[in-house]
């Protein structure tokens, strides 16, 4: 009730920070755009050597630029009805889901045929461990959020998870390409490792720029200040959606 | 003020989670130790070649145990005054600090004693970030908390900085250790990286486990719920404070 009261525009912060998190958005993907394209050939599904750069690409678009920017609409649009904005979540990360799913048969098609092992790596294990619960998590978010059969009282128990989780996921996801990126350099350039060669420095580039998006990403979720209030009707609405199912008050302030 | 009109204990959920964090934690310290015992030599300050060992040792205790600990404190201790949880944190933190400072002496040491390169990693920028902010925050910490002329404002004004921060640091921290351990594999036993043997397999135990230990603090940490409630003589406390230096309410709900 007090939000309803008190719906005043999120602080300057907001704003400036938003905007910051997007510029290093576009920066990560520029910078690893750079070092695909200037370093490491460029991309090509057809060619041995550079089926393998679409998955460093799809992963990084899909499953930290989309995937975290899909965290975000809420907190942007605020005054949007409830109902777009879900879609709007929804298919941002069906999107990631769709982009990280082409990384993943890039690198697995071309370790076929390379005749190389899969999944015998940290890299491997946390990013399948990521993309499947990532996966899960929008397969419950739709059942939980889309479906109209769920009480009110379902959906406000589950959605303190659903967020919990939804910021988790991003993180392992960034994590995971940290590791990629190490990985990456030390499977290619083993020999001058040591001796920050300017396409090592690009490369930690990309990974600090990766922390600092995810940073500025979790710190705009995770400001109670900046939750997105309930517009009236959707409050008048839920009040009434909850009388007519079960009469409880929601379990957390979301 | 609800806090105040219910003082309940923290829910089942929140003790079984706490033990499992903890469970979690030892077993993040027991594998580590198994790898540099078992595969990596032991240690020993003097050995050129052991002298690394006590890098990883030190900071995955100080970086991970103690500093996600530190930040438990305030969640375990709720019936302690809050002066003598502060005092705890920032001691643990302290160690914490102390613990981290030695593994680092211990790793540049023994580059010196190999004429090895520093700081040229993506594990080392992330890890030496890490280190800074985390003395920085632990100073910022004892002046707004602990000295006696900062007002009851600007703590209420700081504190959600601080406590976005702690867990950020932690979140990099265990990062940074997850990059440590791919770096030291592909360094030690890149002929037999991809055929997953033993020691590869333990490596990517001791990084999940260390995600799974940070995903639970971070549970814990950011449950609104599971925050501790104010005691009574603190919140009377605090409220004459507010009314003698300025008489403005605190920003956060904390």
């Amino acid at each position: 009730m007090e939000d309803l009261a008190a719906p005043a525009p999120p602080s300057g912060g907001f704003t400036y920070l938003v905007a910051t998190s997007q510029a290093l958005g576009l920066a990560v993907i520029l910078v690893l755009g750079a070092w695909i394209g200037v370093y490491r050939g460029g991309i090509a599904w057809e060619s041995s050597e550079l089926q393998f750069n679409i998955h460093p690409l799809c992963m990084i678009v899909g499953m930290v630029f989309l995937q975290g920017d899909a965290l975000l609409v809420y907190r942007i649009f605020r005054n949007e009805s409830k109902r777009s904005t879900k879609i709007l979540h929804g298919l941002l990360h069906a999107l990631a889901l769709v982009i990280a799913l082409v990384g993943l048969i890039a690198v697995f098609e071309n370790h076929k045929k390379k005749n190389a092992p899969n999944m015998y790596s940290l890299h491997s294990w946390c990013g399948i461990a990521a993309f499947s619960f990532y996966l899960l998590q929008w397969l419950l978010g739709l059942v939980f959020f889309l479906c109209p059969g769920v009480s009110f009282s379902v959906r406000s128990r589950y959605k303190p998870q659903h967020v919990f989780f939804g910021v988790f996921l991003l993180i392992l996801s960034i994590t995971t390409s940290l590791l990629g990126i190490v990985e990456l350099l030390l499977f290619k350039i083993r020999q001058v490792y040591s001796s920050l060669v300017p396409e090592e420095v690009l490369a930690n580039i990309l990974g600090l720029l990766l922390v600092a998006f995810g940073a500025a990403l979790a710190y705009i979720l995770t400001r109670d200040e900046w939750r997105r209030p309930p517009l009236a009707e959707e409050l008048a609405l839920s009040m009434d959606f909850k009388t007519l199912t079960e009469g409880e008050s929601p379990a957390g302030p979301h």
